[in-house]
């Protein structure tokens, strides 16, 4: 998607080791607007698709995928990361680990908002090994409802998160994938 | 504001220990076509105010904020909870009890996004005590901000955030206000 290639290019700062600072506005600082047409891209892509909840996960997701469900006129369910004393009953759960804080940690899902009946449409700001992707996935499949498809903004092509989740035949929708990036010169190449 | 009170009444759930839950709609499934009603509704009670940026903190506040940002035409800053190795330079710190974990936590908000020359209104889901309120409005006057005002979707008036927040002269717009909830009976009153 060209316009958010450009926003990369123009704002986003590449660092050493292979981090992409995209934080003045997609994931600290929230561009609103930008994440309105990221949501009206993610509609078209899967207008085919009979969706009718979007998942996401806490913390950056979930601006994302609340603008991006106003297009779909659906709700958004979003994982948490650690148990909270105010949810009750049972839940879905899944281990994921993150390479940016290099630790595990459990997300939970309330088994009151996912389940057989739905069709799901998972959103995350980036993907680059996919393991939190990995864990939602894991929750929709336990919860017996129908994985539509993954819409993602900001994928790194040259991690292996979406070779992955290609490979397993879900459809997964970047809509900008990074092939390659250089700290030293501030070059990002897209994927065409 | 009646759309939530009555949405209240209707999907909240009083339990035991002075617990509301409305997770079926607020703070774990959300309802965005809600959201955009309440922000509609912030939108007229600060029109007169020069609101540049809205402030939230992970994870709950995330929605309805960027949602409301739509109404205003400005960009979110979220603080985060914990210091996370993407970002770099220097920070706002805050450190905030929270009852419903009984522990403390630093939040923090990147010093890019955050400065003298910015109208801030900031936006929850909920208001208790108080204690993650006050650790971002310490984070607009560190940031030299003017506070334009606070907007939150759910305040339970029987606690004593809302009081102490209105002593101070800050413009605090609750857009449903419990007067008070009994767990045996379910019913809930809201302050008129």
């Amino acid at each position: 998607m060209k316009l958010l290639e450009e926003r990369i290019r123009r704002d986003g700062v590449v660092k050493e080791g292979n981090i992409l600072k995209v934080d003045s506005f997609l994931n600290h600082q929230m561009d609103t607007a930008l994440f309105a047409e990221l949501g009206k891209e993610w509609k078209r892509l899967f207008e085919d698709k009979p969706i009718n909840k979007i998942l996401t996960i806490e913390a950056s997701g979930i601006g994302i995928a609340c603008i991006a469900a106003q297009q779909f006129g659906v709700p958004v369910v979003f994982a948490k990361k650690t148990q909270t004393l105010n949810i009750d009953g049972e839940v879905y759960t899944s281990k994921i680990h993150s390479f940016t804080h290099s630790k595990d940690y459990d997300v939970i899902v309330s088994k009151k908002f996912l389940g057989k009946e739905d069709h799901v449409l998972i959103i995350d700001d980036f993907l680059a090994n996919g393991c939190a992707l990995e864990g939602l996935m894991n929750m929709v499949m336990d919860s017996g409802a129908v994985l539509e498809g993954i819409g993602i903004a900001v994928e790194k092509g040259f991690q292996k998160g979406g070779r992955l989740i290609r490979q397993k035949g879900v459809r997964l929708e970047s809509l900008a994938i990074i092939e390659s990036m250089d700290a030293k010169t501030g070059e990002i190449v897209f994927r065409s």
